[in-house]
């Protein structure tokens, strides 16, 4: 992190086209990023969709990150890029504050002597790493976070404070875990028998691929028999749960207080939206967006964006609603029965004419 | 904790006016609280509501919280008060058995030599306290829990066992955090190119107020720009998400399972049941209640209670009904197309009269 | 673990008949289990439902665990069983390859001096026992879980890595808690008053019966008065929420992100769907099951299948039922004038005859 750049420096950084307003500076210090509307005089802004373009004409920012269309409309220095918010996103990288970690075990750490920690890798204080663990050059171990028995961290890859990485589980590089992420518990598997549970012993586990993000409190179980699968660059919030033997194919998002079933397929570029379900043993297809708290019930052959469940109002409304929601079926029969009166009454009627 | 009051000295504590049932006497010691049922005759009991007054009659408890109202109907000594569930709650302090922690740093916490830690502090075994921290007068950072880089824990305030907060973030005083809630994980934002997503690195960080509650397993996530802010007097059961930038207004208290989507307000003196979810950059008015499992898809203006959903049934009549709800636009289209029908055919018949 | 067991070794384990197909022998020592589609020549594998039965013809298992019917249309040796699935279930045991953990209290543990544990139990690095707890003969617990005060973790139960259980809770014997489980945080109770709230501090415990598996990231509160209770050889998944007070019978099942609320009683034998809720103060009568994402707001006394929800579909077609949805009422007032309307059409019109 170098978070004294000057608005010329970070307009390289970021391949824009830097056009100064009348009068500025591009030696000027900037010392954060902020929105439109909150933005100081050291401060980048950016112009991500047409919806804010009402808050650029006031903005104080000493520049914005805008496209070339927006950028004759930018009333104070422009840095013109063909995506801007993409071009904010690098810039939050420069001014991020997460500290680092120093490289090297910290006493207070407890690592098995036959588990392998590059020399270049952070193990924090309290951070236990079982036998045959492997932490690679770069990765960092945060404070109370345990890695299980041969389990591998990958280069680059950050778990953050408390996190729980059970055995025999493989992740993959420039991934972030964060605190009390759970990867490799026991997938929910019993046979029942007699009215009582035989755990079936989840013999699998887990690997996810390379630049992967997992949530705060997000839990992805072991397979039961051969392994769950994370994509690369899949990126999951908070509180979700992946069941044992769920694939996630690469560059998918799952909103958070999802749920994945065992054995769900998910495909590639797939965005699942907070607090959704889908059931066990279905396959959802590429590029298909799932809208918040939906079900899904049944496989998905088609992209395209899915949903259930009714809207919301104000309790009284919705309760009359509700109630007929019971009587549908009925209502539904005693429509088909008017039909047929009427066609038969409209023909009678006609007879009698 | 000094729980060998006798029945006067409680009465005094709570402020309440005590009326003894003939031959009991105000020096009997009580040993705890329960329900009218359950209450044994060293216990003290409470009626919180009319829908109780039943098992007023039957109470074998030592004494009994009631208003002025109900003194009369009170078979045993009477506690009599304006608030009886208030009371109480306040008679619950004086029960709590919760270990208090010896003051100071126990051998087995890592304390970072710049972090700053109250000689009144608690820090726990396992805890780790990274630099910059300041943790206050009175406050009790439990086994295993982890508090970022320059992060303020204010006084009297606990953390439980294996919470963790972040760096920059700052709690405020008599707040109760438990276990494993997480402050300060990063929010989910990526912005996406080409099919791939650059990771938004969140720069905010978290504020929470004086006197609030945090459940287990509950995330609040930093800031992308600016804080999350969480209101004085906030209660917040286990398991809740409150993603970026949210704002609750004091005072509102959010059950379990519920989430927050980024950049929604939430107003003061919000009651939100358990497994709702409102969505991202919403406003919600104060003094508003959702009910369980309730989606808050757009804001709400108006105090008032909403609600979303289905009543749920045995499965077959569910299934009759859900079938139906997708035939529902095709219902309502040929209800108008017999309205007219039977318009046309009664204006005809009228004609043909 | 023996994972080194033949074919022949493994039936008589299982109680197993073992019909041995041409040319191969009882001596192949198995490598492990796998699907019928998966497995290869080491491997046992199972046929658990008719479902998969296409699958057997071409199996390349060693040997597959089958009923009596389906012994004759297996081309690889058959292992006999009256309960394929929970043959295989007890098979998973002997491949399980869940890391033991050495008798005895680590170096890096935390024990205080008031805690008694067996010189049977495992404590591992990072643990934390607080004064009075009682770990019982072959009890594990993992690195960096907490046990609090006066607790007591029964014997053969194992606390995978990072799990909490605060002070005055008792978990049974044989009871597995994944990582980042929490036993006994406070429910959530507060008495308003004034638009503020006042702590119920809980003064209950909870008490886990034997045999119990907690899922990672489950939370089960203590009870406000009296304790939480979850019956013998209950089995729950990850990310659930007990609240305070619940009871749940022996040998029920709760699915991932489900969430009981305060003083609900669930029966014996009931199973829970992924993402329901029960509202609180209800009771659930034994052998009900919840589907996924259900929300129950009555007691149900009649055991059976319960739902609620609308079924999903593309978002398109669902916004237009979910319209409608809002003018049920509406559209029931409407069917029920047009029902008046044409009987007495038809009255007056046969009338008019």
């Amino acid at each position: 992190m170098n978070d004294n750049l000057t608005l010329a420096q970070l307009a390289e950084q970021l391949g824009a086209d830097l056009r100064m307003a009348p009068g500025t500076s591009p030696e000027l210090v900037l010392t954060g990023l902020n929105t439109l509307q909150d933005a100081g005089p050291t401060e980048l802004s950016f112009l991500a969709s047409a919806n804010y373009r009402r808050f650029l004409v006031d903005t104080r920012a000493a520049a914005v990150l805008v496209t070339e269309e927006m950028a004759e409309a930018c009333p104070v220095s422009a840095l013109v890029v063909p995506n801007p918010y993409h071009a904010f996103a690098l810039a939050t990288a420069v001014y991020d504050r997460t500290p680092t970690v120093p490289v090297g075990v910290h006493p207070a750490a407890t690592v098995h002597p036959d588990a392998v920690v590059d020399p270049k890798a952070s193990i924090a204080a309290g951070a236990v790493i079982e036998a045959h663990a492997r932490i690679d050059a770069g990765a960092v171990v945060g404070p109370n976070s345990v890695v299980g028995e041969g389990s591998l961290i990958g280069a680059g890859t950050r778990l953050h404070a408390n996190v729980t990485v059970y055995h025999g589980c493989a992740i993959g590089s420039d991934c972030i875990l964060h605190s009390h992420a759970v990867i490799g518990a026991d997938g929910f598997g019993f046979a029942p028998r007699g009215g009582q549970w035989t755990k079936i012993h989840q013999l699998g586990g887990v690997e996810i691929g390379d630049e992967v993000e997992v949530g705060a409190c997000t839990c992805i179980d072991r397979g039961a028999l051969g392994n769950t699968v994370i994509g690369r660059g899949v990126k999951i919030d908070n509180q979700v749960q992946i069941a044992h033997n769920v694939q996630i194919g690469d560059y998918s998002a799952i909103a958070a207080c999802s749920a994945v079933a065992g054995s769900a397929t998910i495909g590639k570029h797939c965005t699942i939206a907070g607090g959704a379900g889908v059931v066990g043993h279905v396959t959802v297809a590429d590029k298909t967006h799932v809208t918040a708290m939906t079900l899904v019930t049944k496989s998905i052959d088609t992209a395209g964006s899915y949903s259930s469940g009714t809207p919301f109002s104000d309790s009284r409304s919705w309760r009359r609603s509700a109630v007929r929601f019971a009587q549908l079926d009925d209502m539904a029969r005693r429509l088909r029965d008017l039909e047929k009166q009427l066609a038969n009454a409209t023909t009678g009627s006609g007879e009698s004419d």
